[in-house]
């Protein structure tokens, strides 16, 4: 039955598009430009003592749906203190990112909606869209007056628009602000996934929706991985309190998935408490990114030009994406390598993640080894 | 746009199917038998140390996709563990069993695959159905010869048999030799989900799989949570090598999803290292699971014949579910609330976890409750 596989994974080898894992230490000693951890908090002390800390007084696991037992006051505390952090009504911790996404797009959409996805759109927003039921129309990236034509030609009575704040492989902001007009002028809401905004953008790293002055909108609903900036691991909808108490009795992944570890929800509260009490950590992510942009395209690479606290450079194919990025990592870089199907146009990349906390020598010296080992 | 929301909320309220979330306390004084803490571990010393433990050394995340920075040598002993604990190949462990199911279902069937489906399956495998862009056959509940009909019809030049392995409402076994007696009659592979058996069934707890003597076998695939019997967070998938290769180079919801959180690693291996240690919990669980229901059902009450770790007794209606369950926890006694979409058949129930630390007088106490409640 499952012979099918090693033709499938001869064509994988062949075209340089085989994944291997790599166990790594908790002593790395190389300069870490591949992990999402934009604002250097995953091992920041008061970060893993809440972690600690919530295991120890909680449990190694939520025991169950967050319907059944699997919310406990420290998930009600983190909901509480995400919303008003970032400027919504109310907001619904998942297990992840992914299934926040899964949540938000088949409870807000169904048959009788269009769903109009931005074309580089991660793939959890994609599989939300798949599942949704209703129909999908691939709008052109960041590109307002392409969503405004689907939206126009819709004969459904509902839609959504749904795109990334800040596109995880090159960096670039979505136009939210010409999203909501474009959703306002044709009577549908906007959904936008934050992954890669909370904690670098707006005011404080309250994020994309912030930054743009729409959080907090009727019409809007966002939804966050708190596994980046917030250095823990799960999902996040925030939105008007309607939509939030929907998804408690609709979402499938809420409903059917278990909650949260409390100490993922220990560390994610002791990550936005921290960013609350040092708001410069976000502007910092922002500073390294456009350092290390500059860097890269002085040095003449094909760096991509970062909104948020990440920078790519393109590589000629897959097999020299990934010879690029161990040579990094024997020159002592721990960089990503992208590659089909991680990247949205086929081309594939190394991706460097600018951390808050990197100083001006670890930027030059990562410019510089991504430079040699090009 | 969210207008509607308020009129199915009112459709949701007037049939019953409100759902609303509970905050817990971490000192709960009521007797807990809401929970999927099979064997109750989720706050043993040990896991909960082993948690605080992880995330101390390996910080608050996984900071990545465990393609790119999310695999620590934590992740991989604690996949080579479960692959050896419960007699597979290969395991690989995903951030729940929520995306541990998709991942399975999307990757290995395709529009050339038709997916056979026991009626009653978790909502999980249903949505991994539908992302897999096949045709799905739902066969009736545990049913082989139903199995074997929709096998024999189909025109798809492969098959999966998927189907969970005790069922989480009613806790009933599914005939897994049967099922793969049919896929192998029509050249199909078989997928259980043991998210109900893992810590339960088989020896020492090793799961469904090794309880049918089926572990292992090259047309054999396994997912499982690592939240119930283990404590923790997170899933995973145990099958033939070739099988984890695929998935790690193939699956969306392991390709694109932050890697379980190092607290809920730690848990998990602490876990299974003492259930390896103290192999006679799986068995303790079983036990008080009969004694419960055997108690319920001597009292007369509509209550199921466990396989597993769970019992379920039949409500009237929605309304009476919730009253009833109210009114346990009135008494001390937190039981599951089940109503649509959460049942498989409509009926409503209440649900109650066997805990393989009950004591006899516990369980004479929540029988009694139930009972005096009803
Ligand atoms: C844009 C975007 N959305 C969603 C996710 C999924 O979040 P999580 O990893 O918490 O599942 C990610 C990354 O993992 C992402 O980059
Ligand atoms: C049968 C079954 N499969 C899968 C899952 C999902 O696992 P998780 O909660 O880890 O996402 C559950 C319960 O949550 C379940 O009962």
């Amino acid at each position: 039955m499952f012979d099918w596989l090693d033709g499938a994974a001869a064509v994988r080898d062949a075209a340089g598009l085989t994944r291997r894992l790599r166990s790594r230490p908790a002593d790395d000693p190389v300069l870490d430009l591949a992990s999402n951890d934009y604002l250097g908090l995953t091992r920041h002390p008061a970060v893993t003592a809440a972690a600690a800390e919530a295991a120890l007084r909680w449990g190694g696991g939520a025991t169950g749906s967050r319907l059944v037992t699997g919310t406990t006051e420290q998930h009600t505390a983190l909901e509480r203190e995400l919303a008003e952090f970032c400027g919504y009504q109310a907001a619904l911790v998942f297990s992840s990112g992914y299934t926040a996404n899964l949540a938000v797009l088949t409870a807000l959409a169904g048959p009788d909606t269009l769903i109009v996805s931005d074309a580089h759109n991660h793939a959890s927003l994609i599989d939300g869209c798949r599942l949704a039921r209703g129909r999908v129309a691939r709008a052109a990236h960041c590109d307002p007056a392409s969503v405004r034509a689907a939206l126009a030609a819709r004969a459904e009575p509902r839609a959504l628009v749904v795109t990334d704040s800040v596109f995880s492989v090159d960096g670039n902001a979505a136009p939210l602000a010409g999203h909501l007009a474009a959703a306002r002028a044709h009577g549908a809401a906007l959904v936008i996934d934050d992954a890669h905004g909370l904690g670098v953008l707006g005011p404080g790293g309250a994020g994309a929706g912030a930054a743009a002055g729409i959080a907090g909108q009727p019409d809007v609903v966002a939804t966050a991985t708190l596994s980046k900036s917030l250095g823990s691991q799960g999902g996040v909808v925030l939105g008007p309190e309607r939509v939030i108490r929907h998804l408690v009795s609709a979402a499938r992944t809420f409903i059917f998935d278990t909650g949260l570890a409390p100490a993922a929800v220990g560390a994610a509260l002791g990550a936005l408490r921290l960013l609350r009490a040092e708001p410069g950590r976000a502007a910092d992510a922002l500073r390294v990114a456009r350092e290390l942009a500059d860097r890269l395209t002085d040095a003449g690479l094909d760096a991509s030009a970062p909104d948020g606290a990440v920078v790519s450079v393109r590589a000629d194919d897959p097999e020299h994406a990934v010879r690029w990025a161990a040579a990094c990592r024997g020159e002592g870089l721990a960089v990503g390598c992208f590659r089909p199907p991680s990247v949205p146009d086929g081309v594939p990349r190394l991706r460097l993640t600018a951390r808050a906390d990197l100083t001006a020598e670890q930027v030059a010296f990562a410019a510089g080894v991504v430079l040699k080992t090009r």
